[in-house]
């Protein structure tokens, strides 16, 4: 029989499991994707590429992208049910609760949801990541009444997401920068909604529940959403005409907190807001708007004077997400549609060697209880 | 900086938080939930009742009991997208699949989903109990093309859910053992699906995220479907008209495993069979076919005389299903329809005192990777 140790609450610093996906020091800033450093990745390396990578161990050659670029391409088309069902819902259901309908949905049209072998599960997680970013888009247009734009059979999944969710092609900046986006939210270890993944994929469940499954940890408050409080305080200075500067001074002064700053696991720089900030300049100029880009600038120069504190990732995508126009209650959904990469990944490790991830649970109720009934 | 520890595989045998709810010693085969034996439970109180004790810890005075009921009967109707998206799915759909995303819906139509009260997620967690049985019966009816049978404002889930699903008015030996039956799968400590919703609940995200979670977990086979591995025996001994006594000498020469004996947890009686077995004695006789139990009875009997080995509550709870004309792949919906109850305890006391929980992963992949691009 196996020890019994207490671990700390919410098995704070317990190893639960060993993975070659991805590496996190967050003492010196370091991020890796299957050895790459992240900065490496997000400047020279496409969402596409990336996601090879997690599920592969190695970033693919030209052949290997071609081919699953076209995977990606022909495997977005969504099941008519899909968005029937998407009609159904009132005009003011959370997204990712769409979402997470959406993707336990598209579970009854995969004719493989429960085939199990490693090559079937490989073409689930691909399919997934053709899929989510459509439907998001068509969330997005139908809750709007608006027409539903067609997936293209070319480009990128970022070049794709932006056209099905404006219906306007996008620019080289945004292209380029919302693939870094994805790039830099695919992977970030156990967290939360991957651990979710897990525990539900070592029971041998199918992809399609685990990652419902992970959809649902990352709607908590606690683990995704960082990046929409970031962008609830960027609006509201815009709203009203505060001066950035002094907005961050008084929330100080009030010893309240500052979206978008310091981070639970890096203790200096989060090494994802560095690639981000020169990327939003790009993507500013050629949007003409330089609103967020300068206001966020602001935020950051002061936070650094005030308190010697460093941006992290959610701050500048929320500056990225609001210079494309992107509605505040998608960028969750978005970070889904990266990490569900990353979920995958995960999820054909585990199952590569399954055990099922049970811990226990230490009793202190009452006990010797009677009904005295009989 | 907490200290790190690694864990055994699946966190085998770590203890990752305490509760209230149940208390399993499987050494010594007994189960609690929240104090009282599991037989005194069962024989003496209903699943009404086993719910309040689960999510207030005491069981319920006749006011108590009476309001829960109520609430309980008042809250059967489905909202109509419900319907009409379980008329979209395929007649084939996996139920467990389809029990996912009805529950995935059900938040769409809670003005409460998000709303983290206490008192608002009680009545949620009411709701799903509520509504599940429901659910599960529509998704049977729907499939075979018969009309929806109305849940009655008045009765038991038990009485409720077998009138619903065959039409009929059940018995009172049959109401008596599918309560049992509840009774007996409402709760079982920190397994697979139940840790899964913890997981989800500890990002402070919804009750109905959290559930469809579980439920995911649940459908996979190393978590629920024990008892249909069961059934498929009892099908296969019954469909060859096989001797069960040989038949099951004939597995032990081949050394195969004999489903629904032994159990991971307990190591000697499972105390939940040796209930079931008394009352798929008298169901047997009110439905006046005997076939299920007496075959039954014949393999428990073989298996303690050739290998010592008990039945486990999974081997007794397919022939009470058997017995009530319940189609073998509704055993893990029904499972879930009564763990709902212990699924939305352990919320509900996570989220008294919550906290993320969020283990770590021990890197073993490559490091100091470059592209060479930039």
């Amino acid at each position: 029989m196996t020890e019994t140790k207490t671990a700390g609450k919410g098995l704070a610093g317990v190893i639960a499991l060993d993975t070659a996906i991805c590496d996190i020091d967050g003492v010196n800033g370091v991020l890796t994707y299957a050895g790459y450093g992240i900065a490496d990745l997000a400047s020279n390396c496409t969402f596409e590429e990336v996601a090879f990578l997690l599920w592969n161990g190695r970033l693919p050659d030209e052949k290997e992208l071609d081919a699953l670029s076209l995977r990606l391409t022909s495997e977005r088309k969504l099941p008519p049910m899909v968005i029937e069902t998407l009609r159904l819902m009132p005009e003011d259901a959370d997204p990712m609760a769409a979402l997470r309908t959406g993707i336990s949905i598209l579970s009854l049209f995969d004719g493989e949801a429960d085939v199990m072998t490693p090559e079937a599960n490989m073409r689930k997680a691909i399919r997934l990541t053709a899929r989510i970013p459509v439907m998001i888009a068509a969330i997005d247009r139908i809750r709007q009444g608006l027409d539903l734009v067609a997936p293209l059979d070319h480009g990128s999944t970022a070049y794709n997401f932006l056209y099905m969710l404006s219906g306007e092609h996008p620019g080289e900046a945004a292209e380029r920068t919302f693939d870094a986006c994805l790039v830099l939210h695919a992977e970030h270890g156990l967290n939360a909604s991957t651990f979710t993944g897990r525990v539900i994929g070592a029971t041998l469940s199918d992809i399609y529940s685990a990652i419902a499954g992970a959809v649902g940890a990352l709607k908590g408050p606690l683990h995704g959403g960082a990046n929409i409080r970031v962008m609830e305080m960027l609006s509201d200075i815009d709203r009203s005409g505060a001066d950035p500067v002094e907005y961050i001074d008084s929330l100080l002064n009030r010893k309240e907190r500052v979206m978008g700053f310091g981070h639970r696991v890096y203790k200096t720089l989060d090494p994802r807001a560095t690639i981000l900030r020169g990327m939003v300049d790009a993507l500013s100029a050629e949007r003409g708007t330089r609103k967020w880009y300068d206001m966020s600038v602001k935020i950051v120069e002061t936070m650094k004077d005030r308190k010697g504190l460093y941006a992290n990732v959610d701050f500048f995508s929320a500056s990225v997400y609001a210079t494309l126009h992107i509605s505040t209650d998608l960028f969750t959904p978005i970070f889904a549609m990266a990490r569900v990469t990353g979920w995958s990944a995960h999820l054909l490790e585990q199952w590569k060697e399954n055990r099922l991830i049970r811990p226990r649970a230490a009793y202190t109720g009452p006990s010797d209880r009677k009904t005295n009934r009989s």
